[in-house]
């Protein structure tokens, strides 16, 4: 049987993250461009469950949808799930500015999935990798890319291949996790 | 007949400014304390229509609920409609630092009603004032007060009475835009 599920979204960059990622778990995913009504919440697992939700309800298929955000300790979390905003607005210049002279630089990207299907089977999955805002932009590529440090290396997102992102991104930790209970549920 | 309206919010500052300045037009407001979910947008203006709509699908009443935010020309409009969030996260302070050595502190404040009665009389009013952003906290208020200096006046919104505030504020604005309205609905 073919696995298949339908991918909410209108980031191109999302879009082909999520379909080499789980690509690797034999999964595979067409795109909706589909603009869903996000709801407003301090938590990105509320907004990836509303979000799934409506979206099966338009589509009436398996769907999945993904929020992600970039949580800065000595910020109480900021810019978290309103990230994509704050990133248009003020960018990664507005960030350094605000961590400008400060030495805790902790940071947390996450990544959620919600998984929905026409059944109302409703799963959220969670990714984080633990890093740290680097003093000034590195590389070249989308988003909060250019100033997150993870944990493990000393280049930013963006100074990375998009491979070596992918196989270690908070989005392919989400990713893994769903695919992971994916299979099993169509096997079981 | 006696003109009432119920007023969803879960924020007793809002509350009172509500009650308040729809006094003097005579219409009486009932407070729900209700915590509605509000979608994602970048206007003001779309979520409070969806609020007004999901709210009055619940209470079935005449009901009118209110959104601001702060928007700074040259940070392309931030905090905007998310200003609540930002403002509990980074506070006046993460405003200040952003807006640290620049000269153009142009800023609209924008209130925006919504109101939908049971028979799905759906309409929004907006209020603004345009000011600038102080370079220090004045005053104790709430939010943003202590560092909007509406152009009318040298004083930030918290060095004002509530009185004074009332008076001018950009949500009496857009309540006397839906006062005026409403009593003409009422006795047309």
């Amino acid at each position: 049987m073919q696995k298949k599920v339908f991918f909410i979204t209108s980031n191109p960059n999302k879009a082909r993250e999520c379909k080499n990622i789980l690509s690797f778990f034999s999964i595979y995913v067409e795109i909706i461009k589909l603009q869903i009504s996000e709801i407003q919440s301090d938590t990105l697992e509320e907004i990836a469950r509303f979000s799934s939700l409506e979206a099966v309800r338009i589509c009436k298929k398996p769907v999945l949808v993904e929020d992600s955000g970039l949580f800065i300790n000595i910020l109480n979390g900021f810019p978290g799930p309103y990230s994509s905003y704050i990133q248009n607005k003020i960018g990664n210049y507005g960030i350094l500015k605000l961590m400008k002279g400060i030495k805790n630089r902790r940071a947390i990207f996450k990544s959620v999935i919600g998984f929905c299907s026409p059944k109302k089977l409703n799963q959220v999955f969670v990714g984080e990798v633990h890093g740290s805002i680097s003093y000034e932009e590195r590389g070249k590529e989308w988003a909060f890319d250019p100033i997150f440090i993870p944990d493990f290396s000393d280049k930013t997102y963006a100074q990375m291949s998009a491979e070596k992102k992918n196989e270690i991104s908070h989005r392919r930790r989400a990713l893994e996790k769903f695919a992971i209970w994916f299979n099993k549920e169509q096997n079981g």
